[in-house]
């Protein structure tokens, strides 16, 4: 575990490196790749400091911020990205972070835990009151994009003021999600978290710290203070990344496309991926398979129809109509990841069926032409 | 209960007024929402007729009438939809009715019933017997669709005749699927009854009367008598709604394609509605997934089939071939459905999410361009 | 079980009558009938000399030759196919080919068993392996089309190296599939088939051999030899049908898709057809389910993707993008019977709903407009 510590401190080299590219102009494609590796430190900060401020303010209010700023970093790229008028690479990246969370993280954690323990459990009954949540999460994605398709088309304000609605249908099925886990029906999230030893979870949480931390006692004004900071250079490290994504992936000769949906969300969600996999390998697959599907949920239930709402105040033309290539996409990940979490079992063929599907799905983003607005 | 009669009784002023209205000229929306009133009591009193009969005449000859005039209120609203020309009408109200039965009788029955009892039960074999038969139901109505989408086209004789065929296949499947449920299988489906106490059961179908009734004794020539004369104000109710559809929606600033998907199914649905929903309270949640799913299946593999052959032979140009948006709808209805109901559990949470699956087509069925043809 | 060996000795004799009418220039619907004729013995034959060869050379190679030979039938076929250049063809037959064994093999099975028996059993965890394994193989199918249909098109080369992508990757899964199957997790797999009295399944296997064979000792040269003349005369019969197909399907009325769909796979199947039929008669369940979704799982993962290989080997355009008919075909396939199979159970509804759907689509196809290029 130190060792993921010592990378990300090493990472962090990065901040300036990335600061110092943009304004020596070093070219878009260092600018790039360095702000991308920068953010992978922040946004595993920012997850601990979101943690260990939740711990001191109660389960209540801490479920809610951890519901809240679970995915900030996905949410602050797509802000900048939206205020840039990168339309559509902010919906690209919506939809890699469901499908990387979906196929790439939850793959992994099967692969890597199945290869250790023959099968792992986890609570089926969760998987399936997510898998229904995800259910409906794509069915609002697909019915805007429906109502364009089957039509001679409707314009663009019509397809907004839909989108909005939906957006905000989407945000009370979120709220009501976490009543309904933290609390009418906590007993059925419990009876998963029950199995892991409280003492290990903690040490699980501290393993994420870089810091000199050592008492029960949680330095509520440093990790408010540590969270701020973090938020404030995600901030400046995405303009760089969103600033330099057009020029640097043309010349790497990759649509914007299959940055949006491949590399982008890799960078958001380097984080969950990390903890996903490290307690697969722990065997604690409920809280694996949690982080993973948790977070699509985030995305779609609370991400996405805060950036269609931010677009709205920021007269951008953010809406909920796709690619249909992106729905298919999204579509296909969630009936799969459904298909393979509905037993509560976990195998390693398992994992790589999952995994399989991401790959396929990234070779057919790959090859997918370019689309007019985004490349 | 008894308020609930009340209503219907008071209900029944309707049916003057909406003849008034026809013959005075009082406009056309006048008599579209008082012809609309009108049914709401009707169709009630029709399904006690059809259950009291059902009791008389023996449970082989009473379940065959049940299944047949379950939806005959939907039937005789499709059919003078039919008569009038109006087949984009009538596709739209089978589509609302299975999108209908499914996501919002189910859905305020889970939510409901939610609130009062922490975790609701069901038989889930029954759910996946009648899953299976749905997804086949789906399937047979999207095929002749695609056939048309993934051509060039086919002539309006060709969708006809396929669609016929299909037809002639559907009723098979239902005749089966009646042999299977009260023949050869009746066990799975009596352990679900069993749990209800025939007294609450009978005292639960006699809370849909009016009447005086107390006795043992049903009084069949009463009952056959309601049973026709009902049946002939709701096909003289129904001619008025629908010749007076077109003109009253468009001055409400509806499409057709709203009022066929949302609002002729909550009328002609409105009886299994009210009973989906008072049993799922009384904690009965077998019964009310039953007539919810069972309503849609007959929909399905009964109504729109006898309407395609109806079409045939009225010479109207009735067939399969839905508008894609249609099928995308009942499509996403019937996913969301198995998913929530494979488990044999409901909470409130699952009922929410039925609901918000319904608030979101019912956003996009308003926002839905007019088709033309039935604007 | 004789009388099925006596039928296939008495088909031996359109082997010479189908080469007679070629060379006799008897017609061309002569010719695709008795070539179509003759191959069914060979099939089940090849089918024979597979297991018997397997039985000595040990469970783990003899495992991989059932795995590479099972489908020998259907690859030949395909390939003679691919060379005589009939793309279209090759791509009808497989997506007949999955179609078939999972609607009209698993619900023959389950309707006959089920006439037999109340209640069939069989793994569901097998069952939900090979679901998420088919699932991935539907995705891996679809996304290359999709790729072509959600954009303004791609170039043929470029879906030729997307699809040779995919293929190589559905070849590693089906590889990895094996190595679970046989080596990792065979517990599970070996759960059902421990039910299977071990003298019956010998008696089984026996049950399709013609021979007068008694003894424990198998003729490994006999058995090697049958396999190659069996092959060999399997090839020389598919040219025939193959270089029939297009005049006698256009004589006989079918479009060149539906002959693709509906009629190549059954000559294809018929071997596996009588097996997994004969099986479930003898409540044998879990095998017979594991004869048609192995067998349609090995056309997804690996004669499908071996074909796509082989079309670029040999300069045909084989590719993976198929008619969006053909998809939904597969896709509606793969979710009825997934729905229909994930319990573990069976009965005469669950296999007339396959074959409502099997029947459904075959009218659908038959229904479909000529598509150039195959017609």
């Amino acid at each position: 575990m130190l060792s993921k510590d010592k990378i990300f401190l090493a990472l962090l080299i990065f901040i300036p490196i990335s600061i110092a590219a943009h304004f020596l102009h070093w070219g878009e494609i260092v600018i790039f790749i360095t702000s991308a590796l920068a953010i992978l430190p922040l946004a595993a900060w920012m997850g601990t400091a979101t943690e260990e401020i939740a711990v001191v303010v109660g389960p209540s209010l801490g479920g809610l911020l951890n519901a809240t700023f679970g995915n900030a970093t996905e949410l602050i790229i797509g802000l900048v990205a939206l205020k840039a008028g990168l339309i559509n690479v902010v919906k690209a990246s919506l939809t890699g972070s469901i499908i990387g969370n979906l196929l790439l993280v939850m793959g992994l954690s099967m692969l890597l835990g199945g290869l250790r323990y023959k099968e792992q459990e986890f609570q089926p009954i969760v998987a399936r009151v997510n898998a229904s949540s995800m259910n409906l999460a794509v069915i609002a994605m697909l019915l805007p994009t429906m109502v364009n398709y089957t039509s001679e088309g409707i314009s663009q304000s019509t397809m907004q003021t839909l989108s909005s609605a939906v957006a905000i249908v989407l945000i009370v099925v979120y709220a009501l999600t976490l009543l309904f886990s933290m609390r009418t029906h906590t007993y059925l999230y419990d009876a998963g978290v029950a199995d892991i030893d409280p003492g290990e979870l903690e040490a699980l949480a501290e393993s994420n710290l870089v810091g000199e931390e050592s008492g029960g006692k949680v330095n509520l004004p440093l990790w408010i203070g540590i969270l701020l900071a973090c938020t404030l250079m995600v901030a400046v490290e995405s303009e760089l990344l969103v600033d330099s994504l057009e020029v640097a992936t043309k010349s790497l000769g990759l649509t914007a496309l299959f940055t949006g949906v491949i590399i982008v969300p890799i960078v958001g969600n380097a984080a969950e991926h990390a903890t996903a996999v490290t307690v697969a390998m722990k065997n604690k697959m409920d809280l694996s398979v949690s982080v993973a599907v948790g977070s699509s949920l985030q995305i779609a239930l609370f991400v996405a129809p805060v950036l269609v709402l931010a677009g709205f105040v920021l007269g951008q033309p953010m809406d909920l109509d796709f690619n249909p290539f992106e729905l298919v996409a999204v579509a296909v990940a969630v009936l799969i990841t459904n298909s393979i979490s509905s037993d509560g079992r976990s195998n390693w063929l398992e994992g790589t069926l999952l995994l399989a599907a991401y790959v396929v799905l990234g070779l057919a983003f790959y090859f997918h032409p370019v689309i007019e607005g985004i490349g």
